[in-house]
């Protein structure tokens, strides 16, 4: 291997993992070396940048908690986390769309027909729909996690400090005998993702914004489906057309219209809607 | 934007940061998001595998220190320090190796024919050279700034909590009006790279060893030339051919050879050498 030149050690290096045959983690580790050294030997990379880019890694690694992933942030504002989930939406499913950093997988359990934003300021809107599978059958105890911003575009998990508690604006539902689920929240607000990390510089760097378009989290879930981990963005929203992380799909976005006095509301509602919005969850069988 | 798919995202996130045309910037953005989308094409890249990915990175964030960083080592073994390296070799000059993640920049200033393993066990091996431009002009003053292992493969500033001095084994050296350098030190040994964090976690998932050919690192700066960072290596010695981080190149082998009566070795020697090995260190032009 004293013999190696810029070219050669491309091979040199796959070589040197000793990985089974069609495993895997043999394509996975084959492609990335070769993606990598292409990179580099494109770009003729200069030492200069080469330790800028670790360093950047590193200040990534140093502002991260179990609560702030700046890796997450990273792959988000590249475009990187919605590629995987397009790649990753089945035929038929509901498109998948970012799952974002501030994702608990320890929500509370709360009743259909719950406020999930109690005496937090906002129009309250009332969000309902179904979960079916590809075929059109409902799937009933689907779990449906839903967690968002409040009407300053602010997470709770983000104002800790000031005694809110990270649990509040999240929730998970079971869906009904028909696959339905409804509870009402107040609406979120567009908000900037995390700005002052190395990411944010990054985004400085390349004269980006950094505000995503108004939305709600989910994570859908049931027996024998592919779970679902997508967004309910708002039509004729801000940044809808050039959310920071790439997030938005045609087929993501729903229509917020007023409540009438005529509307048949559902009747265990905790407290009366302003708004509302209908959006079904399609899942795809598992494997 | 809501209408991108997973092939058309790739232009859309190039598009999204506004760099300016043909800066730099602009070409290191463009060819990293065009890599990783492709790479996540090629691969059908899992959420799995993708949320792998983070952690791993995550993980390296969280064991890195100024004085461990992960991320280098990680490029290490990747081969991509080391394809840096030889991308930026200039035609003519010493061909650069790994700088690894022990260097620091303020290494004790010492004499030349300093012993800088003093009271240390192993052979002492006296290293002498001259640093050249590429015509062959010597550089009077040119500083070599060394760094090393023990006779035992460890680096001091890996054995602070033991009581070591994280200087010990580490010099900069003046080079006298011929530009020439002498010093003695022990032989260090092989080691293994750090093997108890995420990119040790990758080695043996590869079925990889870690052990590093034995060596010497040196910095060399001169006025007006641009600076090389490389190691030295000894024939004939263990993992030569099959250095953990792809350090070794030929030209980088030195060959060491025991001290006989009969030669004439520097008078200023503050310890007597049982073996020798020389090693000419050539610069070319800054830019």
């Amino acid at each position: 291997m004293r013999d190696i030149n810029q070219y050669s050690i491309t091979e040199a290096v796959k070589d040197s993992f000793k990985t089974q045959d069609g495993s895997r983690l043999k394509v996975l580790l084959e492609a990335f070396i070769k993606h990598l050294h292409d990179y580099t030997r494109e770009t003729n990379l200069t030492h200069e940048e080469w330790m800028g880019v670790l360093m950047f890694l590193y200040d990534c690694g140093k502002i991260s908690t179990p609560e702030r992933h700046e890796f997450i942030l990273l792959s988000d504002v590249l475009g990187w986390s919605a590629l995987v989930d397009m790649i990753n939406t089945r035929g038929g499913a509901t498109e998948g769309s970012n799952l974002g950093p501030f994702y608990l997988d320890d929500a509370p359990v709360k009743a259909l027909g719950a406020h999930i934003a109690p005496g937090r300021p906002g129009a309250v809107v009332l969000v309902q729909g179904q979960v079916r599978d590809t075929l059109g059958n409902p799937l009933p105890g689907a779990i449906v996690d839903t967690w968002q911003a409040d009407a300053a575009g602010t997470y709770p998990i983000q104002e800790q400090a000031s005694g809110q508690d990270k649990y509040d604006l999240r929730a998970k539902l079971t869906a009904d005998a028909e696959g339905k689920y409804w509870y009402t929240t107040v609406l979120p607000k567009p908000y900037t993702v995390p700005y002052d990390g190395p990411v944010g510089r990054l985004l400085r760097a390349g004269n980006r914004h950094s505000w995503r378009a108004a939305h709600l989290h989910y994570i859908v879930r049931a027996a024998g489906m592919r779970s679902i981990t997508t967004e309910l963005f708002f039509e004729n929203t801000d940044y809808i057309d050039n959310d920071a992380v790439f997030g938005v799909r045609r087929s993501l976005i729903g229509k917020i219209t007023p409540v009438k006095k005529s509307d048949s509301l559902p009747v265990d509602l905790e407290q009366e809607p302003d708004a509302k919005i209908a959006f079904d969850f399609v899942l795809a069988p598992e494997g």
